[in-house]
């Protein structure tokens, strides 16, 4: 028998997320001809926290591409919940406006939860909502799914990745990533494990999964020992790499990476550990151009969306 | 090393649910005392399918017994769904009714999800409407949980089951069972894995289990390979048994059931197949006196729940 070192081949997000973006701008086109109507997302941006704002310029600059009335509402970090509250109810007033996202983290005196489920259900793009969740999770239609699960489903379809009948485990439980992955990809007739900070024996129970979705948060956690030989694998997390041992551990020798963080002082890696696992997968998503994209352009479909249903159209 | 058979521990659900509904009714006497408020609950019942009214009976029975002011609305089968909606409504309308249950399944022209959506969450004491379900799958407070996962998770807990870090199976998908189960142990800190008609290989995955929750709505299929040893086996299924052969196969020789099949003709199973998994689990919901006593119970909690939310209490 002879030891090959494989290549997985790789879930290129940067393309499908480009493909979605012309489809969404496709159908902005074709929505404004035929009923008038040029969908509006607004974002709300509280406070002044610099990866937020990053976050909100790469949003308003995807939608303003794809043809989406694209406007940020910035409040000063002191606005108090009451104000932020106030901001989202006109929002859903405005017939002009059809996707509302509120961007998080907030500011610790305003509560999170309320602030979602202050958002007009038909307009929470995010699909952060409860009404949302629970459509999800029962199987209701009319409803929005949270952008980066949605956006992995997206990517494993639009790669002809089989996943009916297939075992796939969800590292991470969150209510934006983990959970809702885990109910679509119960919908997609997978049988499916989550696990989480508690699980016991986390790499043989990962190591059962032909899919493995990686949203744990920690840099490169997911080892070889955690991926079945020909397994797909998702990795959700970003972090960066600003040491030269490190990214030799990650990336081995490969020159990009190197050059990268010679160049701009970090290069970028996620949950999943690249040099380690790149001989067990048979698909990857890479770090940077995996997930990440997919987020955005699935904000922009479920904005849309909710143009289209406002509209009454489909 | 010796051959030992073993004999599991009962998970005493008619004990539990016993337990559970003495202390709906303390519950109960203190809110009429405090605020002089009677819990109301509602069923409503389309039709005249005689499942059906058995247990809208035991529903009215039981809520009775705890001091609930129960009452049943019938319309006939043909009333069609404008007129169960304004049912729903008017119950939504009435503040001496806390709890609003539409008994399923409903007539072919009338369509649940809408009836479901209709009720008013605060109401809607089943855990069936999207917003609860929302509110289980991404952990808000505030909500309804389905009666019979509600009630799983509780006779799990008082017979101190240790759940954190486990790894639970769940056997099904529904919306009634399956997927709460699943949120529900998820919230409790185990490993969860979700099988389904589509799980490849499913023996092998059950016993993967230390806790397995069986709902597959098919007569003792879970067998002996589907246990590891040691395992707490839950068993959702309830399935009639008619003929000697059937019942020796479940009970080997044991007098009650072959009593209970002479005397009333049939005896009772669950999913589970008992004789086979009694040599491997730990722990076992017997059938009947496992699950089934404790949805009704935790249907008179649930009632119980929105009366006092709704006279602001707790």
């Amino acid at each position: 028998m002879t030891l090959e070192t494989r290549t997985p081949r790789i879930l290129d997000g940067t393309a499908t997320a480009k493909a979605i973006r012309r489809e969404v701008a496709e159908g902005c086109v074709e929505l404004l001809r035929e009923r008038g109507v040029t969908p509006g997302l607004t974002v709300v941006l509280i406070g002044d926290d610099p990866a937020s704002a990053i976050y909100v310029g790469g949003k308003e600059k995807a939608a303003t591409a794809a043809g989406i009335a694209s406007k940020v509402v910035r409040l000063p970090g002191d606005a108090g919940e009451a104000r932020v509250l106030e901001t989202v109810a006109a929002l859903n007033a405005d017939p002009a406006v059809h996707g509302v996202l509120v961007q998080l983290p907030l500011p610790g005196d305003v509560d999170a939860h309320r602030v979602i489920e202050a958002i007009d259900p038909r307009k929470d793009v995010d699909g952060f909502h409860p009404v949302n969740a629970g459509r999800l999770a029962t199987g209701l239609p009319g409803g929005f799914v949270p952008c980066t699960p949605a956006g992995i489903v997206e990517l494993l379809r639009r790669h002809d990745i089989p996943l009916a009948g297939r075992h796939a485990v969800v590292l991470g439980r969150s209510n934006i990533v983990g959970k809702p992955m885990a109910l679509l990809l119960l919908a997609e007739n997978c049988t499916v494990t989550v696990c989480h900070s508690r699980t016991a024996d986390l790499p043989r129970v990962a190591a059962g999964a032909d899919l493995l979705v990686a949203a744990v948060g920690r840099r490169a956690m997911v080892t070889a020992e955690f991926v079945k030989p020909g397994a797909v694998v998702v990795d959700v997390g970003i972090h960066r790499v600003e040491d030269e041992v490190t990214c030799r551990d990650l990336y081995g020798d490969d020159p990009k990476r190197l050059a990268a963080l010679r160049n701009r002082g970090a290069t970028l890696v996620g949950d999943v550990h690249p040099l380690q696992v790149r001989e067990r997968a048979s698909w990857i998503t890479p770090v940077p151009g995996g997930v990440g994209p997919l987020t955005i352009a699935m904000l922009l479909a479920n904005t849309l969306t909710a143009a289209r249903r406002a509209a009454g159209v489909g």
